[in-house]
């Protein structure tokens, strides 16, 4: 195989931009209790595990460590002047910090308070128009008792506003706070600006939202419509013939190891409630050969957005050999693993972006979900539902032969871990694992 | 470079399925000159670029056929009894073939007719429960006396009904059927449904809008937003020394012929008016020397969605190499070219899925735009502003040394192509473009 490469020009580290266009601020408003801090949460994770600079401004976490915990809900009535004037200065020390924060090297805030008076978003309209920064409001929206009680006692009350105070009398003071709100309350309306609203599960309003990162957020508000959290299973394919000699890429079969960690795999998923109703794995060889030995299971789907990151010109060869023949390769390599891109390869952000309708589509469905994957596209994906940044993902430990149980919580996953061996032939040399050289 | 393929297992034709869950309608809604088929042709074209089965199923085109062209606008009033019947006979007849299609092939349809009123909506519902097709009605509104008046005259007078008539006679004719219209018009309100509204370029509801292809839809929709249609420019880079030895992929350089053509190119763009504002490459170096000649133009950004279809195994090969190396490659390739994967690289389809965001870009944006890609890539992205479907993308010409200009017109693009020569080293060679061998 030919190859024509042009060593003159580095090729790693490519350049490309993942900032286009000017910061952004998020500003939720809604009465308590509605999930704007859920949504804002979930909207800075998304965009920090897509590469951006995101960070959550919460006002009430100010206040809770400047004016103290647990405030009654006297301290949120509008007619209490003091704690009106508290309130206010600590909404204006959260925009301070935020504004300072995208001066500095911040891309997109989320400004988390309940922002439902006017007055109060002029303010942060002119704030973000004199610092340049584009402004979009999220506004959650529900008069469902059910869903508002549940929030409650699901999210506040663990709040250390309310430790220590009986349940029942905590629920109480919180209904009263949003009665508080309620009184002053004035949905955002204004035609000429950028807003979304966010009704319950059952309607997005889009009024003049645009722009590359709105609209990844609408996709994934979308895929979140129904907060419904997926129980599913990661594992990579059992340890493959390149796996035991540390080369890189390409497409092998199973070593003797591997083969026998896909009947124990096969065995697990006899006794397991509930069983995976769905099966994925990449359109490579020992995925689709691992996952054959499932035969209590459905037939698997193999989906090229889960094959391994692609290697490029170091395809085949081992870890050493790229040190050896390629030393600024691999020096680029170590710099930066996250945005490294192998010669005519993938870097870990590629790889994300690869993986990121993979994401949205677990997000979106329900059926319980096994993915027989590989070591770098599972740590992205892996790396997305446990919240951490681009940058990390190429550190996550997925060593081969266990099995990650991701298990449905209100706010996102546990997971559960499960050695199911055997030792893979290659355990303990440096360079083994598929794609990079972490210690397992 | 190790490969550790496994060739028991055929590669090629791999079976991953587009269709995934039921057939799906979306059923438009909206008074005339609303854009009601603008938006449906939009998505239908889109749904089958990226590789979808889908066709509009517009009842003004049934009722032209059936009943005959040139109806003034008592044919549309709700109280002309003998039309409405013949009306509501087209709309069963369309609905009728769109469901025939629906079982024989199709996947989405879209149901292009005014459909005002709830009883209309309500058969097609009933339809579409009882045939097992998921429903989203797209409702188009808009108050804007100049926006309606504008589309009138862009659209509506040329169409069949107006043939010959004076165009101030023509246009009166038209609002009076709109009139007609209002009359009866009962907007989409039922919260149970899925339904999505449009509100000119400024409003999107989504209403219970959930699954891919109406989460794709939606992106698009959000892309469109402005209307606005943008003028750009295509072209391949200067020849490389891989399209003089025949040979697919690589990272190679340009040829004497090639860097001839970088100078042309570059005397080209200081001549146009307007000038683009924005240059795009891929990561190869093909493209980037090419662009680096440009200096009368921005710095070029290189972007690896615009890189080349990956040829996997058959890198660096020539077109002959792989006939007589990989027969079952090259036998599968010729029997469905858009859908043929390269061993470990991608197929057609791939590179579309890969370059989606790129054509969203695109659609957003309004900034003239220079691109300097490769062929398929390339093809892939021209294919969707020219209405292309996925199977038609491998067949598409864009040759070597010509500059395609993307002109912005109402409806989408005209495309107006220049030489810029030189002649290629390779000409005439079959095999000698980087990916596909077809005559230009």
């Amino acid at each position: 195989m030919t190859s024509y490469s042009s060593p003159a020009v580095p090729r790693s580290l490519a350049p490309e931009r993942l900032r286009r266009g000017p910061n952004l601020v998020f500003c939720m408003v809604g009465l308590p209790a509605r999930g704007k801090s859920y949504i804002g949460r979930k909207i800075v994770r998304y965009l920090n595990w897509l590469g951006h600079e995101a960070q959550v401004f919460n006002v009430g976490q100010y206040r809770r460590s400047k004016l103290g915990e647990r405030k009654d809900h006297t301290f949120f009535d509008p007619d209490n002047d003091e704690a009106v004037k508290g309130r206010r200065a600590m909404a204006h020390l959260a925009l301070d910090d935020m504004f300072g924060w995208l001066k500095k090297r911040g891309e997109v805030a989320v400004y988390d308070a309940t922002n439902t008076t006017r007055a109060r978003r002029a303010i942060i309209a002119e704030r973000c128009a004199a610092e340049g920064v584009r402004l979009v409001f999220i506004e959650t929206i529900s008069d469902s008792p059910e869903i508002i009680e549940a929030n409650i006692r699901a999210t506040k009350l663990h709040s250390p506003d309310y430790a220590g105070m009986d349940p029942e009398e905590a629920a109480r003071d919180f209904r009263m706070r949003i009665a508080h709100y309620r009184r002053a309350y004035e949905p955002v309306e204004a035609e000429r600006l950028s807003w979304m609203k966010v009704v319950e599960d059952k309607q997005l309003v889009l009024n003049r939202v645009d722009g590359e990162v709105p609209s990844k957020v609408v996709r994934l508000l979308m895929a979140l419509r129904h907060r419904k959290v997926r129980h599913f299973w990661l594992t990579r394919h059992g340890e493959s013939l390149a796996n035991v000699e540390g080369r890189i890429g390409g497409d092998p079969g199973l070593s003797s190891q591997g083969r026998a960690f896909a009947e124990r795999l096969a065995e697990h998923f006899e006794r397991v409630e509930p069983q995976p109703t769905q099966v994925w794995t990449s359109t490579l060889e020992r995925t689709k050969i691992t996952a054959s030995y499932l035969h209590a299971l459905p037939a698997s789907v193999s989906r090229r957005d889960l094959d391994e990151i692609q290697a490029g010109a170091c395809d085949g060869m081992t870890y050493e050999e790229i040190r050896e023949k390629m030393p600024e390769e691999f020096a680029a390599r170590h710099a930066d693993k996250a945005r490294y891109r192998y010669p005519r390869g993938e870097s870990y952000l590629d790889v994300i972006a690869r993986v990121e309708p993979v994401v949205l589509e677990i997000e979106r469905g329900n059926d319980p979900l096994l993915i027989v994957g590989h070591q770098a596209a599972l740590r992205t994906l892996y790396g997305y539902f446990r919240g951490e940044r681009a940058e990390a993902c190429p550190q996550l430990q997925l060593p081969l032969h266990w099995l990650v149980e991701m298990l449905p919580t209100p706010q996102g996953h546990d997971e559960r871990r499960t050695y199911l061996g055997p030792e893979p032939l290659s355990a303990g040399r440096a360079g083994a694992s598929s794609d990079f050289p972490v210690k397992t």
